[in-house]
């Protein structure tokens, strides 16, 4: 018995050993440099996932919430579904021979992208023009056909291979600490959906977004929703915090963005009782993505705003800010 | 070798046999009563989870939606958030003495309470009255204290108790075979959210309703939404479609409702490729709950209504409905 009991415990220990060597080579976010911000993440989810803890969450409130444009993926030169837009407007422009002189669409149609988004009425006009008229089992097919093919025109990339690694391995790590990821996305909530869940693992269920107007139709004796050209829901600024009651009705203990749409999001999960995390993605990294916001010392723009003002509410408030160029060691997902 | 082989055939063929007597002996829904109701859901769930089955559906693609009024609790003598209406209307009344006279609070207040229901401007004024004008997080106090102690009037059991057993066995069932259960009910979202996950299993976020606006603000340097006295989403009819498509952004698979309030959900459930399952329930149980709509060949009802025309298209479209009185062993949660 006595040799049995020895064999046993040297299994044990060599079990133990083999364990914690894992658990130290296991970094889960090896694409973000050791720094302040790495460690305040990897830091609130200990605290909140330890039984025991002062700070402990249960798991149905670990809630996550993330920005998409700028904050999973790149929004430059222009937001994804801005090139959707512009496809469409190309493919739609033969049943349009008006729009060959028509603005916004001429600009689009002559390759002047930044004319065409000069306006928030040209933008949603143009919105209106491609996202409607259609039910929503069409668009859905429309996006999926798009999205599989469509590549960024500076990269030659596909779209979804230029989401950030840092924040994919951000996603799964919070998941596998029983965390629930959302998406809360001044985007196209219909837009997202159809490729979300391949991409970041996130389900249609979990993805917000703005949202135009659908009505209910029986045709051929089956039942459609028609996307009509009027905007249901702006998910941006105030809305974002609204979107987040009413559709996960619960506060995100964890908030994700990197742009003045995002500062409602972020001031909605802080000002939840127990331990909340925010986090605002700073572009500072010129060489490998874009820099532009408080790194720029610009004035705010139109699309994907950090502004000077909220980049002074993040230090106020105690949100880290993450510096891409300094605490991401990669970029994006395709740079493997 | 042989005397090991033997021993572990002896114990392999034990735990079999065990094995298949569980399975035998746990009836998933014990509270149904064998027959065609029972049996189109157990045919229908194990077709859709039978790998290699024709009809076989992935897990995130199981989707379940479930009415809440008269579906998964009773509804009668009037809807539960009726009578958390008439006792916040009492409960404010000091502060209204104009509510003496004024209808249709004088009505509540004298106990009236059908001609206080009696027409929409009137349900709706009073909703307005004791919905909004608090935070998001003041009301979800408000209903969490109320529906701790409140009773329906005839039966004199909390209303939480007067769920019904053979559906809260469903939610389990569907749950333990990789279904996403939902609430989708023409009541308020945030009315059902604080209970709704202790009562029936279902979190906040997978819970859809009817509600009223909310506007973001700042209070003391704490983010907080404030719920307005205006109408901000009807989830009732075809709003029940369109509340699908906006929170859950797929088809249900499984839909189960009770009333014309629920047609289209069904219809849109329905409308999907691939194996679905519509359900309805017929209240015909005049002696252990109510009998209400063709049950009792009454025309249209204001709250609640199971028409005949309903049944028809029921019939018509391959829809289940459930008989309570033949259907059902046992009703309600608190008989046991």
């Amino acid at each position: 018995m006595k040799t049995t009991h020895s064999l046993l415990a040297a299994a044990l220990l060599a079990a133990v050993a083999f364990t914690s060597t894992i658990a130290r080579a296991a970094d889960p976010l090896p694409s973000w440099n050791d720094g302040a911000a790495k460690k305040s993440i990897i830091t609130f989810v200990e605290k909140v996932t330890r039984a025991g803890s002062p700070d402990f969450v249960p798991i149905p409130e670990r809630i996550a919430t993330f920005d998409n444009d700028g904050t999973l993926w790149c929004e430059q030169p222009f937001p994804v579904q801005a090139f959707f837009v512009f496809d469409r407007v190309k493919t739609l422009a033969p049943q349009h021979p008006e729009w060959k002189t028509q603005e916004p669409f001429a600009s689009v149609l002559k390759g002047d992208y930044k004319n065409a988004l000069s306006s928030d009425r040209a933008i949603l006009e143009l919105f209106m023009a491609t996202h409607a008229g259609m039910t929503t089992d069409e668009f859905e097919k429309i996006v999926r056909d798009w999205i599989a093919t469509a590549k960024n025109p500076k990269t030659g990339r596909l779209f979804t291979e230029m989401t950030y690694q840092p924040m994919l391995e951000l996603l799964a790590y919070l998941r596998a600490n029983g965390f629930k990821t959302f998406i809360v996305s001044g985007g196209g909530i219909e837009f997202m959906r159809p490729w979300a869940d391949q991409v970041y693992g996130i389900p249609p269920e979990q993805v917000v977004g703005s949202s135009i107007t659908t009505k209910f139709e029986m045709r051929d004796g089956k039942a459609v929703l028609l996307r009509l050209p009027k905007l249901n829901f702006n998910d941006d600024k105030e809305g974002k915090a609204i979107a987040l009651n009413q559709h996960i009705g619960r506060r995100p203990i964890m908030a994700f963005g990197n742009s003045t749409g995002d500062k409602e999001m972020l001031e909605y999960a802080q000002g939840g009782s127990g331990a909340r995390f925010e986090l605002l993605v700073l572009h500072d990294d010129a060489a490998r993505e874009y820099a532009y916001g408080p790194a720029r010392g610009l004035p705010d723009v139109k699309l994907g705003a950090f502004t000077q003002p909220l980049y002074d509410q993040a230090k106020q408030f105690g949100w880290t800010v993450v510096s891409m160029k300094h605490d991401w060691k990669q970029i994006f997902a395709f740079e493997k």
